[in-house]
């Protein structure tokens, strides 16, 4: 199962196997059924999560409790509130499982532990934390210039796979439409 | 005029003074003049920039022709756009000086090289990109969850000295009011 996380790592640098068993020990693997919380508002975010199959999400629910969507995790990607888990403050999100997972968890203080033992993993994790920030510059960037259909057709085209494999009414959430919007933009498109 | 450099890096790892001057060689010092643009839309990003002294914004220009400030970068921020400048690939954005500023400038190869001959500051960059991606989390939720005069009074209680020092067009276009709007609710909040 961990082969998925290893190959991940090596994208990104040179180690071996025996230290990539050695970092992996300070794991939990987890096994989240689908729409189980890992984390809930107000609580403080304890972990960080690679995902080895599956999809979480990161969401909020709004004033007029719908739930807003701001991040997908599926394969190789890590999701957590990178605020609550560095500060130890209650969290103004939910971690959710989208579909019944296979992934990684390690605790902050696991996280130093394991930096602190091998090193190398500080360039992985900045390389992972860069790309990270990366994405979410242009993210905000469309949230904020496109209109709704551009936003769709954008993301359509950039994560073909992911439009096809992700619930719709959460796709729809991620985006900022209603399902019914996205229904109609879809069959516009196929149409 | 570096040692804002130093002292910045000192908050997140232990360095000598004979280190941190060899890292430094690897920088440029750069003095843009208020309204310099030091990429613009269309162009690869060559460069990351460490605010010395000053303030440097990162925007866009929308589909109406009004620009739209995502990001601001005083004394201790990094700023750039992380995707052109990893993938090489045309930036959609510009990053413009707000005030005259010190600033180090540094290319992605130079980067490379650095982080290849002082590898502790893996983990300095990692600590600044993981701060970085934590702040646009919340950044994200905000911009959607937020009313506009929301947006203003958070922002204002999170940051009252930069909301004091920023020309108000400015704040305006990152918060996303017309300056007229913003010197309404800020009127508001003297009366």
């Amino acid at each position: 199962m961990s082969t998925t996380f290893q190959q991940h790592v090596r994208k990104f640098i040179t180690i071996s196997d025996d230290e990539l068993t050695a970092i992996l020990s300070f794991f939990k693997t987890l096994a989240p059924a689908r729409k189980a919380n890992l984390l809930q508002e107000g609580a403080v975010c304890k972990q960080d999560y690679f995902v080895l199959k599956g999809c979480l999400r990161l969401f909020f629910i709004d004033d007029r409790g719908v739930e807003r969507t701001t991040q997908f995790a599926i394969e190789n990607w890590w999701i957590s509130d990178y605020t609550s888990l560095l500060f130890q403050t209650p969290s103004e999100f939910y971690i959710q499982a989208v579909e019944k997972s296979e992934i990684l968890a390690i605790s902050g203080e696991d996280k130093e532990a394991m930096l602190a033992a091998h090193p190398k993993m500080e360039r992985y994790l900045r390389l992972v934390h860069q790309r990270a920030h990366a994405a979410t510059q242009y993210r905000i960037r469309y949230q904020w210039d496109f209109s709704k259909e551009e936003l769709y057709l954008h993301f359509s085209r950039q994560f073909p796979e992911f439009v096809q494999r992700v619930p719709q009414h959460l796709l729809a959430s991620y985006l900022g439409l209603t399902p019914e919007y996205l229904s109609e933009l879809r069959a516009r498109r196929i149409s």
